[in-house]
């Protein structure tokens, strides 16, 4: 049985749904197995939810840390071996820290923190520690995504000369326009949801999902923001204008009340001979132009993929997989990366994705505030 | 802690994908334990399956028929609530039958038996013992086909009057030309894959799909079968004509060689006011048309769905959700059924699908061997 | 000037939407100049019509046999060359075969007579006096049908092995439930509308697309048809069974039944090593399927493609041509023919496709009524 | 025969597209005849085009100047009423001053002219001379984008808040790396281009697009443009902010690098009660989106679209219309004004839209030379 990997859990308690989603992740693969947590910061609801969800209650912690003292007293190999962090925004830098001092494996839900220092300082820890810390942009999981990674590595559209991705939502649109509707989102309330809401909370993803793909970095950027009321005080929609070189340019779209628009998530990368376009809504789709060739779409589960692609996925072609099999993947990821096993370079976002992503927010917004200028980054 | 429903699995070890399926629906919904189970003939190769996937090896049983024994032994609150029969198709009607037997729940992969002789009698037999019975028609349990049931049963397309399904795969083309390869793979094999290979396999599923949406019941059927190549001994395609009454007409159209093919299952019923669209490939998206008005596109996780799709979908709209999602709605269906929760006829497939399945296969052989007839069903 | 053919038009006058497509379509190329007709029997409405469309009204006839006898009057060089047929269907045959008699090119709408004999006896006559006919089978100009005629025909899918087309459309939905409403629509009238509704109208588009796209005859065929009441005399919907030797099976379906459809006709064609889909709704896509590589998606106006598939695209890539440019390629491939220019064989439809058209409807009929057998065409 | 409107044509001879495109749009709604023009400067070509596409020589002159000249000694009910200006763009405005000054109607292509200052020239004369004067940015013809545009107006999506434009071309890629390739593309030279390729060609029809539409005006501008090399002089790619009020955003995004595109114009528009999604690749679809409301897809040719889009449609559902319908529509709208019929405020791009549409390049380039900073439009 020493075969899984013991897993805590901090957060997603209730009807969370993003504990939902790692609950089923983590189970995917036949490689992790829950031993404990600490789920809901009510002991009451608590134990409550352990027991509903079925993991036996001598594990399950009133608070975190109680958690760190009890599992600190077990041996290493009873001892929790990694540690999901699905708590609030403000709670994923103490709680991240505070493992990382401990040696644990961290899985750290996106923004990894609420400013960029506190993601380098977490980036400097785990340097010294050397244990795993993965941060969950989902998105990244998705097979096809991974084989877009690999065919633009293996130069299959040339040099990278244009990026646009979107990520338009539309579920703050009803909201936005009612004062006291606002008032019980956190996202739209500074004080919990940070500095940032639309950027912070998908922006973020789009960031990730460029520098992913692409394996490039951006250099700068400008950003004009829409806060949409002169009284609402988080942005809810923007715009980016992204350079990775003199030549090489894009645009990152966010929105939040893009309306009755779900999870719109869209990637197109255009290189000197070809081009990629992906849709997060139709995950198993992915459009290959080739100048001068016909347009292919690329499915899941072929033995033309490269191997990162094809170990992503389950099933046959034509069976579709969606989110939670995304999520799955880097829980598959981390797991290969705790046991010590060879894994491909992308295989779940780590830590530097997650200070980049900081970086981003604080970048962005500066660029919106000093009146739409290019700032580095 | 017993809030979850002891779960034992009979089949689906080594790399089998239907276990992996079962196991990750099973743990969807937070209601499942799988306590044991013998996953495969090899002893050691049992063990060490249940070792990896993390299964504590003293439930774990050499054969069927221990399993039965030792489970019959355990006290009722220990013993496995339910059972999952992923065995060769031949195995089905055995084991489905001495668990009904001994009174446990059992849910069963497709095809049920091998002949409807033997379905009817275990549905006889589950009558008498009253425990809860399922059948894995897994394309049932998609949110959209419910929410397609439904609307057709309050009306949204009036009276039924045509439907067409089709089911086209191709993985049997490159080996239907190769007489050697032909004898490798079991389903091409009469002795092992029982009276049919195109229509058991898939034209099930298409068969219990239209009476499953439209509610309504096949009386007649004409078939024309392909077998490709003279020395084939089994069905690789055919086209199945289909009468609801003298007025209300389909086809059901299942290939194994539609080349390159992939996982190809639609759905189209048209009624006297209206119609709807949907495709096993893209499972978020149903396409209801309405005369004279804007076509729709439903998609998962609204609330102007009906309860029984809602209840089918744990993400918010435009997260995909995929294959594993829908089997797992059908084990959270028996899980309800199980505990005497209350839940929506259809929230999974019943021993009278699997009875009207084995007959589907019998008579469509019947029409296509007497030269194409019309049979009744 | 005497590049341009000197074109005759037969019916279309008033709002006939078939007119329009005649006229706009004889337009495309630059290839036709409409030098007079006779649009409809009114005299008064046919010279308000021709000066309408700027017809000068001197070769503006009352009637069908005086434009005969006028138009023979005129030296050759400018007499019309070519005379477009758009009269109601029982006026094909008696019109054609006069023309035929004078030594008329014909471009004939479809379907080409009321029963087979008619269209045989088109047929030896045209022999005879070797001039051009056409029949307008419009779906064959579209230049992704032609770009799979030809791929087909040089082995891109090996040989074919099973065929699916659909052709459902939803119009006489409303109309079939009213008694009253049904004797307005001639079409519904055996005395107006001929033989046959469904299989007539739509029927033989789908099986002339596919003796088109395959090369190949259909053999053998048998069919059930829809009438939806018993009181209704002409068929609404159907579906077919085809045979084009005893292991290349397919079926046609047809239905005007299909609440809400529009013009939903698709095209499936699977070979020994890959596929076609295609889509009359979308005219501009071709799927192709290979084995064990991604799906392919051609577009018209690229270099790779066949030059027929070329020569029936006026604009570059992602500028959408339609329904009217499908019938201007068969307009230009008329005028080829009567130039004596080089053309591709398919560049329109001729009169094989007419006749056999003619017995695909009788033999649909005769299998219907003898109970859904099979015979042979 | 009056009835029709005496069209000329300037340039557009020999194997222009856009000329073939002002021809076949000119037929469709049987309110044109061609009854002259200058086709081509070399005056053997020009005759032997004249004769080719079957236009009376004695009409046909060998230059412009000619051309009104002897026109104007025509009487005014033989003279041609409207001249269509297919010349290249630097001939746009000294031709279509010209023909103001002699009081003709004028349907010129886009751009305008080379400059705002002559755009505003034209409207101010053209609102003398009260003549009508049509730009044909093509794609307003297209029936569902009339559609959207009385839709907004009509509150369909309530206020618009974002706006998002894409057109995408692929076709500069393989041109612009290639040194010597790029001398021989007029408009990636600044003498035969003016002062934008990009930009002016499509960008333009975003631009117009997106306030035709909305209805709106675009009140200031932010431009970044990609030159792709330091050597080369003419944007190939921009990303432009675009605000209509402080709370109303959106982007304008125009590529001719993004490789191996065809032509990918779309359109999102959101409102605070919903959304449009638009694109000219299939330009028969139309989705509207509605907050909490399942997504529609309307298509043209039902009673339920507005007048405006009714009148734009030629074809029952499902026939597929194309571009060369949409400029079909402009030439329909012309002609009613022209005959002083009612029409649809609309109904063709009029010349405060070629005038805005000259702004717009000379704002974006101001943008963007003087290092992406916000104008004023």
């Amino acid at each position: 049985m020493n075969h899984k990997i013991r897993l805590g859990i901090l957060g997603g308690g209730g009807d969370s749904l993003i504990g939902g989603v790692h609950r089923i992740a983590s189970n995917m693969f036949d490689r992790y197995q829950i031993v404990g947590g600490c789920f809901n910061p009510n002991p009451t609801e608590n134990n409550e939810f352990a027991a509903h969800i079925g993991i036996p209650l001598n594990r399950v912690y009133d608070n975190f840390d109680l958690l760190i003292e009890e599992e600190m007293k077990l041996p290493e190999a009873e001892r929790m071996e990694v540690i999901s962090v699905l708590t609030p925004n403000f709670l994923h830098f103490p709680m991240a820290k505070k493992l990382l001092e401990h040696g644990f494996n961290v899985i750290c839900e996106k923004p990894l923190t609420t400013t960029s220092a506190e993601a380098l300082e977490l980036e400097k820890m785990q340097a010294e520690k050397q244990v795993v810390f993965a941060v969950t942009y989902t998105y990244t999981g998705y097979p096809m995504v991974r084989q877009m990674k690999q065919m633009i590595a293996a130069g299959a559209i040339g040099n990278v000369q244009k990026v646009d991705l979107q990520y338009y939502q539309g579920w703050i649109n009803p909201i936005i326009h009612d004062t006291h509707q606002r008032k019980t989102v956190w996202r739209l309330d500074p004080d919990k949801g940070g500095m940032s809401c639309c950027v912070g909370d998908i922006g973020t993803h789009a960031f990730d999902m460029v520098e992913y793909v692409t394996n490039l970095r951006v250099k700068q950027l400008l950003a004009d923001l829409n806060y949409r009321y002169p009284d609402n005080q988080m942005d809810v929609d923007g715009t980016i204008l992204v350079r990775f070189s003199d030549y090489c340019k894009g645009v990152l779209r966010v929105s939040q009340i893009a309306t009755a628009e779900e999870n719109n998530f869209t990637v197109q990368i255009y290189g000197e001979t070809g081009g990629f376009k992906w849709s997060q809504e139709n995950p198993n789709y992915l459009t290959y132009l080739q100048e001068g060739k016909p347009m292919q779409v690329l499915k899941p589960g072929y033995d033309f993929l490269s191997d990162f692609a094809k170990e992503a996925t389950k099933l046959p072609p034509g069976h579709p997989e969606g989110m939670y099999d995304a999520m799955g993947n880097i829980y598959n990821g981390v797991a290969k990366a705790i046991r010590g096993e060879k894994f491909t370079h992308g295989s779940f976002p780590d830590l530097e994705e997650g200070v980049r992503g900081m970086h981003f927010i604080e970048k962005v917004l500066e660029s919106h505030k000093n009146g739409n200028v290019w700032v580095n980054l």
